[in-house]
Parts: C-alpha cells; structure tokens; sequence
C-alpha cells in the first residue's frame, strides 16, 4: 500500500540524514583528541572517507552485498543509501585509530577496497542476500544494526592496520607510555554528542520500517534502549574514573558512552530497560579496562577506537545470546559467538594481507619528520590553527 | 488506527532527535561563554547532566510525573522518551549559571533530586496525571512546551543555587564588576543555533501529534510562531544595542533570540503572526534589561540564564493570558499568573533547601585557588585546549 | 486526504528543519575560512542575515513571490516557513564572499531589500505565481531547489557587491596575490558538512511532498543524487589537486562538494546515478579552475562563494538542459540557458544599483585601520578568541 511505502521512505530519509550527522560527528571527534599538528589530517580523512568509500559501495560494493534485491517496502533509493550510509561508518572507525602517523594516499587506496570489497563482503555473509550468504556462509546470528558487522569490522580492520603501521613516533619510548593530551575538548563533545544523535537513525533505521504498531513499537524500543546504554556507559565509567581519580575525565565518559552504544548495536529491539542499563554499563567499564591494556600490548590508538568499537563490538554481540537467547528461532550464544568468529578471521586476515601487501608499495606511515612537524604540513600542505599560538 | 499511530510514533522521533540536539547546543554555548579554564569543567556537566537526569527521570521520575498513564496514540517508549528529553533542560538551566565555580560532584548529587524528584514534581502538578495533581494543585494554566514547567523550573533552581553558592571570584570588587569576555564565539553561535532548531521539536513535539490535519496545522503554527518569536528576539536586541553602543554584540543578539525562543513557548499554537513578533521582541528587550540588572544585585550569571530562561519563562507564560485569553475555557492573566507563582513557590523553596543542606554536606563551591586556576584542572583532570598559549 | 496532508507538512517540517541547519552551517564555515580577526563580525552578519531576511520576507517579501498562493497540500504554515528558510541562503552566499571588509549596517539594510524584494522578485518570475511571472516573464526552465534561483542569485548580488566594495586590504598589492589561510579548519568541516545535510532538505523538499509512490520516488532520487553529486565533486577535486600538489587541500576539497551540490541542484530528480556522477565531478573542477580565475580579475571572496555557487549555479542549471533534455516538456538547453541569462540580468543589475547607492549613504567598506585591527573589534565590540595568544 501506498502510506506504508510512502511513511517507511520518509523514515529511511530521516534515519539516512542522522547517520550521515555522524560524519561530522567522527571528524570532530577525532579532531579534538589528536594534537593540533595533525587536526587538518585528520579531517581530511573523515571527508575523503565518507566521499571515497560512499562511491565505491555505490559504484561496486552495493551489488557484492545485496546482489539485484529490490526494496518493496521502501524507494529503493532510499534503500541504496541507508546502506550506503553505514560503510564509512566501519572505516571511520578504522580510520580514527592510526591517525598522526598514517598517510592519506594509502588510506584512501585502502578504502577504496574496504569500502568496494571488505566490507560488502562482510555484509552479505550476515545481513545480504546474495551468493556468498546462500552458498558458503549461513551465519545465523542477530545483529540488528552492526555490533559485529560495523562496529567490530571497522576495529578488526584497524588492529589490523596497527600492526602493520605501528605506533606515533615518541608514544612508547623504553618502558613509558607518553600521555598525549586532546587538544580541543569542545571539540570531542560536539562529536560524540553528534555520534550519539546519530546511533538513534542508525539502529532504529536498522528495524527496517516503521509503518505498522508492531513496527512503530519495534523503532521506538530501540531508539530508547539505544540511547539508555550510552547513558549508561558515561554513569558506569563516570562513577569508576571518580572512584579511581577523584576527577570527572570527559573524554573517559564520552568513551563510555559511545562503548555503552556500541555494546547495544546488535540488539537493542530485543531487550528489557533493565538489559540496556546493564549492557551499557558493562560497555563503559570494558573501555576503562582496555583502553590501558592495549597500551600495556603497545597497541597506540590515539582515539580509543579499538575499545570501544572492537571490545563492545563483540561484547555487544554475545549479549545478545545473553540477554535474548531464544532457543526456538536459534537466537543462541553459540550463535552468536560463532558470528563473531567468523567475521574477526573473515576480516582481520583480508584486512592484514590487503594492509600489509599495500604496505610494500605505498608505505603507510608517515616519516619521523613528518610526525614531529605533524600530517598537517606534510599530507594536506596547511595547519589547522594558523593564527592560534602554540604552548608546547 | 494504526496509520496514526506510526505517524505520531515517527513525529514523535523526530522531535525526541531534535530536543536531544540541544545537549550539543547547550554545551557548546556554555563552553563558548565561560573562560577556557573552565571549558572541560562546563562541558563534563552538560554530558553529566544529560545522562544522570535522564536515567534518574527513566528509573524514578517518570512515575512520579506520570503515574500509571500509557500513551495509547503514539509508542509508549516515544512518549516516554519524549519526556524523558525534556528533564535534562531544566536542569541544563541551572547548571549554565553556577559555571566557573560550581564543583561537579554536588551539582551530580543534585541532578540525580532535580531528576527524579523535584522537576518530576512539577510535571505532575502542571501537565502530568497523577495524585499530586489530582488532590492537592490542579493549576489551569496553559503552558504548552513549558515557559513555566522547564525554563522558569530551571531559573527558580539557578537563583537558588546562586544564592548559596555565591558568584565567582574576582566578578564583583569592591563597587566594581568586572566583564569576562566569551573566550569562543564561534562555539556560542553553534551552540545557540542548534538549541534554536532544537526548540523545533521542543515546541512543535509538545502538540502531542501531528495525525490529523487539525494537529498538523498546529504543529506547524507551532513551529512557525516559535521560530518567528526568536528572530523577532534577535532583531530587537540587535537595534537596542545598536541604538545604544553603535556596535553588534553577537552574544547578546543570541541570547535575545533565545529569549524570544522562551517567551513564545508557552502558547505558540494560540498566535498570530503578530503575536509572535511582539513577544518575541518583548522577550529580546527583557534579556537586555535584565542582564544589567542581576548585575546590580550581584547575582552573578556566566551565561545570562535567569534573564533568558526565567525573565522569560514568567513573561511567556503570562504572555498567554494576554495574547490569547479565552475567558469560556479558562485562559485568564490571573490563572496564568497562578501558575507562575505556584510554581516559583514550589520550585524555589524546594530547591534552595536541598542546595542549601547538600552544601552542608559537600559544599558546592570550588576554593579560591582552584576558581583562579579554572575548574579544568581541579575538577577534570584535564585542559580544554592544552595547545593553544594564553593570552591572557 | 488528511493522511497525505498530515505526512507533507511533517515532511516540509523535516525539511525546513535540515535547510535552517544551514545557518549554523554557513556561520561555522565562513568562521573557520577567515582570520580569527574577523571571526565575530562574521558570525554576527550570519545570524543578522537569518533574522533580518527572514522577517522581511514573512512581512513582504512571501506575498510578491507567491501573492494569495494557499497550499492545499500541506499546512499553509509549513509551505510559508519552507519558502521562508530559503531566503536566507541566497544573501548568505552573498555577505560570505564580502567578508573581512564589509560593514555590517550596510549590510544589513541590503538584507531587508533582498530578502523584501530582489529574492522575492526572482522567485516570482521562476517559481512563483503573482503578477509578474504571469504578465512580464514566464521564464519556462527548470530549477528545481535553485541552482539559479538561489544560487546565482546570491552569486550575482556577491559580484555586484564586490565591484563596489572592492578587495580587502593588503590581499593584492601590486602583482601580488596574498594567500590567506583559513583559520580554524575543524570548523571549515563542520560547516561544510552541516551544508550538506541541509542540502538533502533544501533539494527533497523542493520535490514538494512525499505522499504518493511517485512522489517518495521522486524525493528519495533526488537526495540520492545530491548526495553523489557532492561525492562525485569533493573526490574530482581531491584526485586533481593530488596529482597538481601532491597534497590534500581539506578547504578545497570541500568547496568542490559544495559545488557538486550546487550544480546537482536544479534537477536531481531528473537524472541516473552516472549523470549525477559527471556534473558533481565537472561542478568541482569548475570550483578548482575559478578560484584562480576570480583572483586573476582581482575579485577578491574569501570564502571562494562566487566559485562554488554562481559558477556552478550556472553549470547546474546548464546541466538539466543537457542531461535531462525533454523537449515534449520544453526541457531544452536554449530554455535554461534563457532561464540563467534573464536572471543574470534582472538580479545582478539591480543589486548592482541598490549597493552603489546604498554605498553612496552609508560606506560599505571598513576604513584601512579597522581592517587592520580587524572587523570584530569596529563592529561588534568583542574578539572571538580573547584569551588565545595570537600567531600572527
């Protein structure tokens, strides 16, 4: 019928126009915490991103995932772009973790082919609808907006990338772990608030229409569920860094927040208030945890992205089995942690080999020089703050 | 039918999105006005406050307002969400006028009250459905997106804060006062413009649906008199103070704006056009007078919040029973001003007892030393902008 | 029916809301590309233009561009508030490109004549249905959200403005052209992107509703494609400066998205994905080759406005005569071409006339010393950044 097609397209728009907020929402973010030096760099790379791995998934990567499904709930338009939405998202993420040292040239090249091939792949072993799905992989587990398929691919991508490309110059010299303050905290607020609206079209978007009760219903729960596991992850890490430091750390809390959403990502339809609390907090406190232990593995992500997109990426995707298990549709643990087994060995090993071979042609990192003068100067030829005196 | 019920769940959504966009809004506007030693500090509160009054609202509140009601025209967790955006605000309010020497821990505890108790309260007494309501007040006042209910609740809490917590060092000497530039305009300019858009879904959201033709016409009368009112805020600022100082102060045509946006909130479904502009520019003329006179009482308010929010809040909300008294269904100057004084009444007294025994307690007031060093430091462990050298 | 009539005016509200989006979008954007000396009197020129030309047109300029038009469709107050976002747009593009040496009072007394009677005018004769359009012009081409309409307009009004005032101070002396780096990138990007949403509304909303099956075709098309053609502009630029420079201009990059956006923007409803492709990806080498050439002629626009929107404004509306030629329907390119031409005339001959007598009253040029010292201090009496040491 006409209304539903009608009310379901203008839901994909608005859904589509808060996911793509979440592209100024990762540039600012970004932004903020790196050094000055490398502000304009960073920057560069969130836009050419979003531009770069958009079109290769409209040019290519659309017909890998989803192979010639036709919407017929929705404009197939506004199908084509929801999707198209989601792919800068898992490359953001990998993107935000090897900034001040990766150069921009290689990085467009890699997201090229993880925006044409990686993770087109990876959605059509678990949301698409094509020949991989039917023929080879038939992973039957939940995850409803991409705890695994967004969140935790764009984190096996970027340890990935990590190994490869090692860490900032100066960040672990002999036994210290040099603390690199963010430089622009309003900054960091303004985009994690952004990614946080965000989250809201793109797990409610990922219900897939909104024009009956049992839909309407089926949005609204998880808009609201995903928004109380953010607030619960920036309680949880809020209450555990005052425990711990007697200070209120923002870009800790933040973190948190944005963990708690990640850890909701892949079933937020499915659960009790009481389960979005829990899975958020226990989101907030797992970034309080890894965030030093991959420091400890020398692992150096200057944003935190490995935390909270990897660990509550796969965290999020057992709680599923945890929190929702329901025998009788196979909505199991084992299920689900097969899921996530399967897409860490599907895209850490093509995202090594793809990283590591382009590696050999065009080096990914940045000189030594170049990151003491920061990426600004080298990669993009202008500082990000010209006018502003620099203190250290 | 269930057509409505999606297009209501979906507009519902829509303005949910919107509200929550003024969290970026209010913390980008604070972070701009208050001096960079305090940014982190202003921002931490924000995000704080977003997410401990939220959850005491999703855990406490919402009963206490509510009772038992269940929406039956729109998703329940829509409708719950929906309110649960707006308690934040409030408490946002007060929060902006206490910067730069408020401590974070009992402006937390304090939140966590506002939240679940006080702001609840006030729902109840005025829009909600429950026993309070029901056996002791039944105020008959129209204040439709809350000039009363959220931003005079929020300006009652302020005046009382600042009453115990005093104003900041160094503000007022002698016969002395002494002006504190916005350290970051282009952050005020954001900030205010996404609470302006936000107010679209504060205002236009609180009609309660859009389903029929009737509602949709008032919603976007709704939308349209609000917006009109906050142009009309700024364009008379800005001639006053051109009149006056031959100059453009950017932060005082925003807060005219935004006190046009307060003023109009009250009844923006029940004006003309002309209306509109009247107490809108009224609303811009009251922000101008009364920043100077708070001054003069040494009622010291980093942000202007008492002469936006609550100056404009009283004046809205009688505005209604000046501009659209309609004596057949109870809209009259006295109950509006009933209203008014019931709540201050309430809101005040209440407010000052709990901020007055918490100070006992956990005072609220950072030491001499850490004001003069900025709350960054003592509070969050971390500086805004650690790069950038200080002028001044 | 009232559920078609119910989803257009939610529709028009989602719309307007995504187009006002583009204030705080063009304020951080002009922010972030000029001197931090001038940052607040941008900022201020930014707002103003909201209030200022918004209200001239509720008060004026509605009725000579549309006369007793009443929507049937939707809410007459939400088909009011739609053309109303527009009007900012054009005079914004204006004021951008005289930024850091025009005076805001001259200025804002252009905007009330724009926004009362130039931009009403021109919608007359191209969109609207008053007395103009039906005894005068019957201009028959198609522009769909104003490639023309909007932009060349604010285009034209810009280049008749910059031959009266005439380049700012020091940018070129002798054969020297002065480069002038922009100030603060993050926000440049922020503003940027904040465009580009807005543009989905802006273009989408233009299709006029979304309450039929063609119609939601039509409106989730025509995001689709103003969404690659800003994809298509931003990657044209990003490959042509690389091989030129070997580096990443963040700055222009994003002018080249934005001129994508603008060229696709007389009629995204009208063409395939590879069209869309092509004119983005020809709108943001324009961008690149127009820059230099406006320098050249020493027209001096800071924020490379008359590049991005009148250039591309005129390629775009050029462009449906190519790609989308219906001559059925008088799709011809000999009509667009007409279309460009006549409001070329109409618009940049009369702003022309008005500025240079405007100019004759009140100078629309700041003196050499306020230059210097910079716009924020003369006019507006505050600095943006107060307590950050400058550079430079």
């Amino acid at each position: 019928m006409d209304t539903a097609y009608v009310i379901d397209t203008l839901f994909a728009l608005f859904s589509i126009t808060l996911i793509i907020l979440m592209v100024p929402g990762f540039a600012m973010l970004e932004a903020g915490l790196v050094r000055t030096k490398n502000v304009s760099s960073v920057l560069t790379v969130n836009v050419m991103i979003y531009a770069v791995a958009s079109m290769a998934f409209i040019l290519v990567g659309f017909h890998l995932a989803f192979g010639d499904f036709q919407s017929t709930t929705m404009s197939q338009w506004a199908f084509f772009m929801f999707q198209m939405a989601f792919v800068g998202k898992a490359i953001n993420i990998m993107s935000g973790g090897v900034g001040e040292r990766a150069r921009l040239l290689p990085l467009t090249l890699f997201t090229v082919i993880m925006g044409a091939l990686i993770y087109p792949t990876a959605v059509n072993i678990s949301w698409g609808s094509d020949w991989i799905k039917d023929t080879i992989f038939d992973l039957n587990f939940v995850d409803l907006a991409g705890s695994t398929v967004i969140h935790s691919t764009g984190g096996w991508a970027l340890l990935a990338a990590i190994l490869v490309i090692g860490s900032r110059k100066g960040r672990y010299v002999g036994n210290q772990i040099r603390v690199i303050p963010a430089s622009n905290i309003p900054l960091v607020v303004l985009g994690a608030m952004l990614l946080w609206i965000g989250w809201f079209g793109f797990n409610g978007g990922s219900v897939g229409g909104i024009s009956t009760k049992e839909l309407a219903d089926s949005v609204a729960l998880t808009v609201f569920n995903t928004n109380t596991a953010g607030l619960a992850g920036a309680i949880s890490v809020g209450v555990l860094i005052y425990i711990r430091y007697k200070l209120f750390d923002i870009t800790m809390i933040l973190n948190g927040a944005l963990g708690g959403l990640v850890a909701i990502t892949a079933g937020p339809h499915l659960y009790t208030t009481f389960d979005a609390i829990t899975i958020g907090a226990i989101g907030g406190a797992l970034v309080v945890l890894a965030v030093p232990l991959f420091d400890r593995f020398r692992i150096d992500d200057p944003v935190g992205a490995l935390s909270v997109h990897l660990v509550n990426g796969i965290w999020g995707t057992l709680a599923v089995g945890i929190f929702a298990a329901d025998y009788a549709n196979g909505i199991t643990f084992l299920n689900q942690l097969k899921g996530v087994g399967v897409m860490a060995v599907f895209v850490f090993s093509v995202s090594f080999s793809i990283i590591y071979l382009l590696n050999k042609v065009i080096p990914f990192r940045a000189s030594d020089e170049d990151q003491v003068q920061g990426l600004d100067v080298s990669e993009c030829g202008l500082e990000a703050y010209p006018e502003f005196k620099r203190a250290i």
